[in-house]
């Protein structure tokens, strides 16, 4: 048996999420026909506190399409230089939207108040205008790190008081709400829009989420049109994020019981440089007497995936078909790997 | 019962599709590793006779994908003034490639090899540089008029005498092969790229196929990243598409058959001035002494749904949902109104 | 000595406006420190009526920046299918603005209000948005056409109604001014933004001043920045334009005096097909069993330079170059010439 | 008396370089016939060793169309965090080109060839596509700062490796080759393309030029047309420049020397906490208690006019325009002012 902890993305659904999936009614959404694709919005725009969402293929549409509603070309967008949106999204950001990135150098992934401040361009046409702000909660190459809800606040104040959009890529937010004890409301209150992955820790096949106001969600409708995301009997998928939204939230916290347990035993190892805090689904770790490439091909020969993202360094990240007997398979298996 | 006449796209998958679509293997298509979009993929480029393929979530994205593939921003894309590129793709030509248009005045969506060449710029820098030869077959604006195919072959002529790409937008394409008893070979011979629908005609329920050489597609799937086209478990769609391929083509003359009735019924009709030379599943008719759009009430009326493509102008288009007994239903009713 | 009809680019300083030059105060005008750039600058927006101006390298450079400032990416611009912004600007529409162009068929390069209107897009994802709507006085391609001004006014209404802001490509609306007798505060209080040329008719080198009110402007200086548009002791430049604007405008009607004379001499000519009505500096004439090439061959071996502009039409432009003398001679070459 | 030391940008012509640029035989270049455009287009081209050149209103074009040529939206450009294109093109690479940047922490706005090569982007279609490297020498961030030669050809042999174009912003390249003894020949062999900018340390009121290969320089032109950067008589401008390659840059290090002397000057005050190696002719030093926003105003009132880059920085920079006297003037005042 292969466990596999490259990525929460690998996830297959459940014979229950299937049996969901199978008996959805659907329609033609471009004609917005689809009532499982219309529930699964109305549910996800309620449970935030937002006035209206956009059922999207990906996590990287969301995204694009809110920088480039939020932006103009020759705009300034300010992130984390870790951002997913500027590491993962193919250049997304100039493509999509003609806009610069103003790149900071955050804590694992996460920016600040004061950061931000200070990155706003001044009034200058040698400069690119900085026209919005973007955060990632869980950050990804962070380590699954999560923002202290009261630096968002300070972030938004800033925001505010230049007159910013603040936008949230929650790819794993639900993985930092359960961590953080925090609620959906709350985020949906702060961020003008937010994108939220069904595909990911949710263990959904396909699908993201965008939330915004009513105007925003039109705005991000038009953009879905343009890069073809609109598709037509989507309520299948819908029906997916339906379900995953009402079962598979709280269990996040057996994810993150099972990363920190693995965190833990890295640290011991003689092969493990250093482990970065583990907070929530993603374990991040540096090697050490072996490269990353090399630790990922020995981990393979004991059936684990697992990811090298830079040349020493490995990512784990927890997920719902890793069952706690795969957890402690693969504490076994850490334990057991020595490098002399 | 209501009979829905707007689109082909509001199919609904049926038991055996949907059986199909249950039992799919599926794996992180992100990743490569989803087997039956991978299968689905092969079969496609198989049957066209093109190297690979590229599944993706709707016309919309594999057109513009091709678009921005062939071309560079400054370009120029000659197509038929009613070509669905350019009139209900959200100006995406422009917008996502920054290519200009060079619009045909064809015939019934057609254009032909004379017009192309005439169409080419020369080379000076006041005017873009033309880099894309673009048709659609069937044409959905032209009422699903057919290329003669050695048309075809003549415009090929002149994109291979000025090193032009030829893509075609076959989002109808498989009625065209039924309706002139020509084969996908014939075409994947012919263009350098194919978007291909199977969520109209062919009854699945979300996705379209973009075919092209191994260094195209692989161009493609770098801009389908930036899209935000890149699925996960999208296995689910694919099996549908697999099905559709298996199953669902040859009953495609059963559309044509219908369509063509339900034409000549329209002909002897006091509220018709005319009605477009039926081809094959699309009906489009120009309405007398009643605007489109109170055609189309009255219709509803009789819970018959219809479009209203201009002020006076109804379109009807034919599919798997429209059985034998529910076209002669509308040809009773297409019999029964009268307007004095 | 060769006389030059083959555009109003091709003038030379007169030796008054060498001296305006030579004696300029200049300074950087990238901090606004140009003396005489603000100068010219000041004195074409107080002329227009607007409230601010822009120098620029090029006419193509005020169009495309008002473009540029009117629409966002996905946007639609209504304009003649003749308009010197869709033909001669590179595809700058698309490539700079990533708008797409709805282009009427408008008479010798004018449209009229109704064809506006009906080109304005629904609200419907799958159509651009319309956001801008640009005429062109005089109209290049339209053989220097005038805009009745009343037309103007209900373009204008239309586009009030549908929030629309609209442009003027005034390449050569001083000659549109002195042919119809109209002021320019009539065409600054009616558009939005104003593009005028200096270096067509009016004789500068160099040049060409975008109008519109303040915050387009400053709009406007970014987008100048983006395109590299801005230029440092520029106010060599500009005292040439305050130049003509003080002393080559009331001149142009010896152009439109000689433009009729040479167009009537072609009328009856065995060579002219048809002649378009000559109403500014522009004659265009179709030529009659003789291609334009050829003909433009011939006239080049009498000294005479012309523009083929299609197969079977030529070009002739009167500017200030060209003397009375030029133009007398110009006829006895018309009259000369004759086709077997 | 003010001594203007904000940028080498604000010279005025010389009586000398005036008389030129009255004298110029001029053409429209659009059609490519002015003489002296032509001139100085071979001129630079010959002196680079390259096969072509383009004159420009502005080294931002310059560098803008460079890298539009170079890259496709989506692609990725590798400079320094502190070079021009990205800090003061108005965000251009981005909205003119679609393009990302990988940002490199560099000494003194100088990049070596390791960090260039760590810096290439996998073949993954989550991450942008490396397509063009930049470097800036001298480096108007790093305070005027040269490349080592050596490093230039490792990092050249780094692009060659990878298939990579080469650029260099040389916006002060001659302030280099005066410095460090080098001829424009090493430059021209060793980069696809020269950005070279003549109205800066060179004295000519406006312009630069581009420089590489024919087909290089031949796609360069639409990129220029498509920015409205294409002039009409511009000779007028390119006098000045012919001009300035004959005349201007011997004279570049009695700049540099000055430069030193009030580097030097700075060192041993009380309000300078240190200020950066001087290479050439810009000096940048950091204040000690007074911001240097206060301090410029303070030199203002002794009619020295200077530029606060940072809270705590300031430039002052050499040229044409600034005589022995006045930068002995500038030391003077330097030793004068104290701060308690």
């Amino acid at each position: 048996m292969i466990i596999d902890f490259r990525s929460d993305t690998v996830t297959r659904p459940t014979p229950a999420m299937l049996e969901a999936m199978i008996k959805a009614k659907v329609g033609d959404d471009v004609f917005g026909e689809d009532p499982t694709v219309n529930e699964l919005e109305q549910m996800a725009a309620a449970l935030f506190g937002k006035e209206a969402a956009l059922f999207c293929p990906s996590g990287t549409m969301t995204n694009q399409i809110a920088i480039k509603c939020h932006t103009q070309p020759g705009d300034e967008v300010i992130c984390d230089a870790d951002a997913h949106i500027y590491q993962y999204e193919g250049g997304g950001i100039a493509a999509n939207s003609g806009a610069s990135v103003k790149l900071l150098p955050g804590d694992r992934g996460r920016i600040n108040a004061l950061q931000v401040e200070e990155a706003i361009q001044p009034d200058d046409v040698h400069r690119p205008r900085t026209s919005l702000v973007c955060v990632e909660n869980t950050s990804n190459r962070g380590g699954g790190s999560c923002y202290n809800f009261d630096e968002l606040i300070k972030i938004k104040a800033v925001c505010d008081h230049n007159g910013l959009p603040f936008h949230i890529d929650g790819a794993r937010l639900f993985n930092a709400l359960v961590a953080k004890n925090e609620t959906p409301r709350q985020y949906g209150d702060l961020f003008d829009s937010l994108s939220i992955c069904l595909s990911k820790s949710l263990g959904c096949p396909v699908g993201s989420l965008l939330l915004g106001d009513t105007h925003f969600i039109k705005k991000a409708k038009r953009v879905r049109k343009l890069f073809g995301g609109g598709m037509r009997q989507a309520g299948y998928m819908a029906a997916a994020g339906i379900y995953a939204l009402e079962n598979n939230i709280a269990r996040l916290s057996e994810d993150h019981l099972h990363a920190k347990m693995i965190g833990d035993a890295l640290k011991t190892q003689n092969y493990v440089e250093t482990v970065m805090p583990v907070e929530t689904n993603i374990v991040i770790f540096e090697t050490k007497g072996v490269s990353a490439k090399n630790l990922v091909v020995l981990l393979k020969e004991h059936s684990i995936l697992a990811y090298a993202i830079a040349p020493t360094k490995v990512r784990l990240v927890l997920h719902l078909d890793i069952t706690k007997e795969m957890a402690t398979r693969m504490i076994e298996i850490i334990n057991f790997l020595k490098f002399y």
